[in-house]
């Protein structure tokens, strides 16, 4: 008899090396160009950013709220494969020396530090447009509105609104703007803000793109959004506490950055205990939003105690 | 009594002016944030990029392709705006530093010149990233899957297999990766090919995209696709010779600076009277692929002449 840690590691992994081995099938090749003049060193540049590394936490959730909501799980990881491509991206796009300048992610050199910065930039874009792309392919659903709607989704939580509007914020938050602009003064609220937009927002997306896969009905849709938002927000605090805590060998980037930079983290302003007592309270939240579901829900509340007592 | 060549500049001006307006309007705010962390720095050089300026000659092309196909010219105008959007994205980053450093685009200081290579890289990415949510918008087309024909072709011409692949070739063409790779020497074959990525795919979707949102059969869709390759292949040779024989005053940009990289452009290879005579014949063949089209598709050919034409 498998225990439920068990049964939640071999899930986590399953779905790891299914999502590794779709994503590395999508980048598998170029088509469109001859024999002669292949973008192989983008392609590359490509490959080193979405494959090989990372729990591939958003496909999983979103996998398992479409197995929760009666979806066929190939699709929720093609789908998932998709939001995946679209994390790699900000990945890389986060690492570069304009960005926050990192050498190592996943243990391994970033990918501008393989190939350059130029190819870092357009392997980026590529990652990001070829998520849209994967993402209206008719495998992921046979109704054209669904697959429209997750596309729509997508993009929103990765957009102006979403991821890339949170990292713009959050370079303001460095204060790196104040020669020629008020460096942002972050209070609580406004750190919470920023947090649900640059990593809560492709996190809830995960979850509610599993409901729209099972066109689950409003009330469920309400519970995963409830749920998400939780669960994104407990990370990144959890995320925040790791970096203060774990040393370079365990978490494979350079430790203590944000911190160097003097970036608005609830670490920083309610100090470790509290921030630790507050992923907690998130992390129920998140198992509370889940109360009229049966044991069908219990992978995702594993995924939020894993979240919070996750070691890297 | 208009002539042909002033109603062309009419409408080609008014189609500008309405994309600019919509552009202006998709870029006017930025919804799901608080008033006290609005990523405004962000948002003005998303703006920076995208408004005040550009033939909107995309836009045009997927404009007129519509209308000879009978759709509705305001959908044609919202898809045509998400298409500028890609060309606008890249644009940006195609400036920076580590790309081809420009610091005049269109007379004006680049988005990474106003603000700094981290935003104008986020900005790239957050215009991408509209151009996706305004692409699957219900005012396009009332069937989600015309839509979503629409978003797929538009990652599909815009990614590794289309414009971002075109622009890793053409890097590589620089020979900046000598150092631990051959650099590409390329046949007049391979540059076509990485022309009808780099600037090609997107020429030849905006044509392609008047067919989609028209519905229109398979004659009209193979005769606009013969049209947009050619047109897209004669625009590439004819920016190429713009960019030997103009100055920067005129061009808005720095000029020359292709062939100081030693890039390959078919004028390098065949000298500037045969790529003259290339543009020439390519214009010939779009609009021989026209020839079924009666009055309908002057506005079309009048674009076919201009590209031929335009001095900048």
């Amino acid at each position: 008899m498998t225990s439920a840690p068990d049964l939640f590691q071999s899930r986590l992994q399953e779905t790891g090396l299914a999502v590794e081995a779709l994503l590395d099938k999508l980048l598998g090749s170029t088509p469109l160009v001859s024999e002669t003049t292949r973008p192989d060193r983008l392609l590359a540049a490509m490959r080193h950013g979405a494959l090989g590394g990372g729990k591939r936490l958003r496909p999983f959730l979103l996998v398992e709220s479409a197995r929760l909501c009666g979806a066929a799980t190939e699709a929720a990881l093609l789908a998932g494969s998709a939001l995946e491509l679209v994390h790699c991206y900000s990945l890389v796009h986060d690492d570069l020396p304009a960005m926050d300048d990192d050498d190592l992610r996943r243990g391994r050199p970033t990918v501008h530090k393989v190939y350059d910065d130029a190819m870092a930039i357009l392997a980026g874009d590529a990652l990001l447009t070829l998520a849209f792309d994967v993402m209206s392919r008719p495998e992921i659903h046979e109704d054209a509105a669904v697959r429209l709607e997750l596309v729509r989704g997508l993009a929103r939580a990765s957009g102006l609104g979403g991821m890339a509007g949170g990292q713009a914020l959050d370079l303001e938050a460095e204060g790196r703007y104040e020669a020629d602009l008020k460096p942002l003064t972050l209070s609580e609220r406004d750190i919470r803000q920023l947090q649900a937009m640059k990593t809560g927002a492709l996190l809830l997306f995960a979850v509610e793109a599993g409901g729209i896969l099972g066109r689950a009905n409003a009330a469920t849709q309400s519970a995963l959004k409830s749920y998400g938002r939780a669960v994104g927000a407990a990370f990144q605090i959890a995320d925040d506490i790791l970096d203060v805590e774990a040393d370079t060998a365990t978490l494979g980037k350079e430790a203590g950055k944000d911190a160097d930079r003097g970036k608005g983290t609830l670490v920083q302003l309610l100090g470790l205990d509290a921030a630790k007592a507050e992923r907690d309270r998130l992390a129920r939240t998140a198992l509370e939003a889940l109360g009229n579901f049966g044991t069908d829900a219990d992978m995702l509340r594993a995924i939020a105690h894993f979240i919070v007592k996750r070691g890297h």
